[in-house]
């Protein structure tokens, strides 16, 4: 089927604009249609679905249809859409981020949150994360954000609904296939280190001890760990509806 | 049934420690048990489910028991469990926000990213939020988290689950009641307003067009519109597990 109209793809992330995984992302969009950047002018992890009220957002232009701002991931979407382009993408993608988005650390993903501003403003909405910490290969995660974009281009997703990809860092001829998952559980542990400086007044960083995951039936965790793409779809009603009718028997 | 060990009741929020909400809460929880305030040295409204990884992070103690962290509502949680108290509280308690909590925003809101943090460490946790923009009226609220906080003392909560509360700005008496609430939907709008600098640059302001909410049986916007306190148990599973079967029909 000939696509009549030109789509339109707005791409945003968490490591920044001059990110490797944007420009990779990037690439793989270009023959979809026409693709948008806006992006944070430095990295944001774990900046969460955060939107930057108290102080005014500056863009810039920093090549032909891509630009930086001095704000969050989800400040990106928002401003994408309502500010800068003032129209409606046909979708929006993030990513590729350096490093995984899945079990409960979703809840802190900028990725992820790129993937939930576009929902929130009706946009069909792709996440897309390699799960290593160093020798990126983006390759096979730029093929797969294709072949999905197209798909999710033609046939739109489920309502109030993104999806959350993760891909494992092999070669392309190394990854079995896709799994749809779930959101899997993170093992935590204690990830805070304290310091004191050279006036011997205390501070703290928070770490990030990777203590491994729960290995539960059709996780996020588990389909990379067998060198699965995961595929989870996302929703934005965070209801416990399976505990609304124990919680209304509750006497107050 | 006599408690036999004092409770520990950890309290954060995200309009910083100097808000009256978070004095107010203090002064609720106090005959509970012994409180220890963990919470950010100024407003840090919307900062969502945020951690800060790249800076240290520096903790005063303002008073006895009372902490003022130079971060975000996460990281004072996460660094109070971790770091400061080195020890798992009974109850993290949020709030008591000054403006609502409810519908798609929760994923915005630092006062939820409490409760959030709280759940993710294995602890019971409430998020209390006043539903209004001025003229706050505590009383109700300090109340109702009195009540909810010895029922969840005495009995936990389900797995995984926080609670999302939300009270209307009224006085006591004119307070219909509670009611357990579904996380709403709001109706956006075009929220950007775009501006120009004395030398000519375009900046932006993201801003909030209050445009009312989607009017859903047993929905949080819906109980406070009524006049009734909201209550909406909140899970940090975000799957769509209705949508996996169609999405495992898909041949990508």
């Amino acid at each position: 089927m000939a696509i009549r109209t030109k789509k339109k793809i707005l791409i945003s992330n968490d490591d920044g604009i001059h990110s490797e995984g944007i420009k990779a992302l990037a690439k793989a969009m270009k023959s979809l249609g026409e693709v948008y950047v806006v992006a944070p002018d430095r990295e944001r992890s774990a900046s969460s679905h955060s939107l930057t009220l108290y102080h005014p957002l500056r863009v810039e232009e920093v090549a032909k249809n891509w630009y930086a701002v001095d704000g969050t991931p989800t400040d990106c979407v928002n401003l994408a859409i309502n500010g800068i382009l003032k129209m409606r993408p046909d979708l929006v993608i993030a990513g590729i981020n350096k490093g995984p988005n899945m079990g409960d650390d979703i809840t802190y993903s900028g990725t992820v949150s790129v993937a939930m501003e576009g929902t929130l403003l009706g946009v069909p909405s792709i996440a897309m994360s390699l799960t290593a910490k160093s020798n990126f290969n983006f390759n096979p995660a730029a093929d797969f954000a294709r072949r999905l974009a197209i798909f999710v281009l033609k046939n739109g997703l489920p309502k109030d609904t993104l999806l959350n990809v993760n891909v494992p860092n092999i070669e392309s001829e190394e990854i079995k296939g896709y799994m749809v998952t779930k959101q899997g559980k993170r093992v935590y542990g204690d990830a805070v280190v304290e310091k004191t400086d050279p006036r011997g007044r205390k501070y703290y960083w928070i770490g990030g001890d990777d203590l491994g995951f729960v290995h539960s039936k059709d996780s996020d965790f588990l389909a990379i760990s067998k060198g699965y793409i995961s595929l989870t779809p996302i929703h934005l009603d965070l209801t416990n509806h399976a505990s609304l009718k124990e919680i209304r028997k509750w006497s107050l």
